[in-house]
């Protein structure tokens, strides 16, 4: 492959900046990448591992000269480092950024972008429960989406090349607006992790079964809402007070759903649940065929340690 | 391995069934293994792959002369069963089953059993979404956790014996009262298991999102939720059915729960948010310390398909 960008900067060094730099890596797809990250222990950490080819202590020196910045940061501070970096940016670089919420991070960063700076808002669909520079992995955006959020009126050539980086690193891309990338991700995503977090909440509340069972018993079901109940707590935090109004009416329409079936259960309607249980698992089979994820029999456990 | 019984029957084959047969053939653990299943279909598919030494259209046929019998099917039908099968079992002879739920199965098969016979209920948590003849794999009990339920005064030697094949077939095995059960179960597997097929409900009837999107889009989170809500439609309608009380109370603690949440979002509460997410992690924790489920940071995925 070839060179996309001459140097790209990594700003915050968890799982997203870290599969990116392996990434870049695989596809020799920049001259050179550079990395900062608030934490001076996660700054140690990539120096130890190999984690960018020059980790910077100050962030305008990481993004000095840079000609693609990517914040890979909590949603909730998008807006103040863009502030704090603004002054250091080279004329005609892009921004992007790689968080689960849109509208808010656009409005957030839109007011300190320097003129002749394009931001390009993006958002990866990928990720796994663990964070931290350890946690990356050159695979991790291999056939996932890459959801594009551009400015009206965006530069094409700055979007394109956004784009082939994204390609090069695996995944697909497509542009959305940002109202609809909200709505989207909080009915694949954001209300999923709320309701997996509560249930894991609830599971640790309950204490007639003791904590020891639940783990020791955590069947099917159980099991995965624990490990989406394990993601990074700042960055779930700022999804959801960023993504409020969209997470809280799908939310709300859950709720709505949960009481029909709860009060089927309770007069043993029979034939309401099955009908539902039949109609759930038509969309298993359309994610299976659409590649997002492993139809193997054994969920690959028995290549697994 | 030695044989631990000359005759098993298999009754119903479908993933817990066809699993055990092929776990019993990987020990060495049966003399001979009978198939039963109510669908002719079914009795033909596993005669073209081989599941059962022996497959029979009858299922006195299938029981007669067995030192084992093994319900493989949904909770609703233990009871009828039974009733079925019980002038067919030989003297002496092992009845257990293998459903979800303890209390209202052994409420059902009870009364059914002759003098003689022993009747213990069994439970392995383990499972995938797939269903049916074909979806069996040896491996499918290792290091899964069996539940055992014997009534008071049972039958030491049977027990032991019922305890060897489930150690035989991979898994560890636990004695516990069934309500116990019931309640474990409701907070593990039953609880989540109809959350996540609302949550699906949820995601399938929205308009705004088309489903093209929500399958295309799904991201962590929303996909291992329609990998639960695939499961089979009857088994999970008869669960509901039959732990109506505990799962209804976990139920209703969720919503509590869930509440409290919401509001949390609505205020901005992010203190709130932030705490409850870092508690959730520590159980995740505990539940791959335990070694029942991988930490691998890609899920195993460079792995699979």
């Amino acid at each position: 492959m070839a060179v996309i960008y001459d140097r790209i900067a990594l700003v915050g060094l968890g799982l997203i900046a870290s599969s990116m730099y392996w990434a870049i890596k695989r596809g020799g797809l920049a001259g050179e990448v550079t990395g900062y990250a608030r934490s001076a222990e996660t700054r140690d950490i990539a120096r130890e591992i190999g984690l960018c080819d020059r980790v910077c202590d100050d962030i305008g020196e990481a993004v000095r000269d840079a000609d693609l910045v990517v914040l890979c940061i909590p949603v909730g501070v998008m807006g103040a480092t863009m502030e704090q970096i603004a002054g250091s940016l080279k004329p005609g670089a892009t921004v992007t950024d790689v968080g689960s919420v849109k509208r808010d991070v656009i409005e957030q960063v839109t007011p300190h972008v320097p003129p002749g700076v394009h931001f390009i808002a993006g958002h990866p669909l990928a990720g796994t429960e663990h964070s931290g520079p350890r946690s990356g992995f050159a695979e991790l955006f291999d056939n996932r989406w890459c959801l594009l959020v551009p400015p009206e009126g965006a530069d094409a050539g700055a979007l394109a090349q956004l784009r082939s980086l994204w390609m090069g690193m695996g995944a697909n891309v497509e542009e959305m607006d940002a109202d609809h990338h909200d709505l989207v991700l909080a009915v694949t995503s954001h209300a999923p992790h709320l309701i997996a977090y509560t249930m894991v909440g609830v599971a640790d509340d309950l204490r007639r079964v003791t904590d020891s069972e639940v783990i020791k018993y955590s069947a099917a079901g159980f099991r995965d809402f624990t490990r989406i109940a394990a993601s990074d707590p700042t960055m779930w935090r700022d999804v959801f007070l960023t993504n409020k109004d969209a997470t809280l009416e799908i939310l709300g329409r859950f709720t709505e759903e949960l009481f029909a079936l709860q009060r089927a259960i309770r007069q043993g309607d029979g034939e309401h649940l099955f009908d539902y249980f039949t109609r759930t698992r038509s969309i298993r089979r359309g994610i299976i065929e659409a590649g997002q994820d492993t139809d193997a029999p054994d969920f690959g456990r028995a290549t697994r340690k």
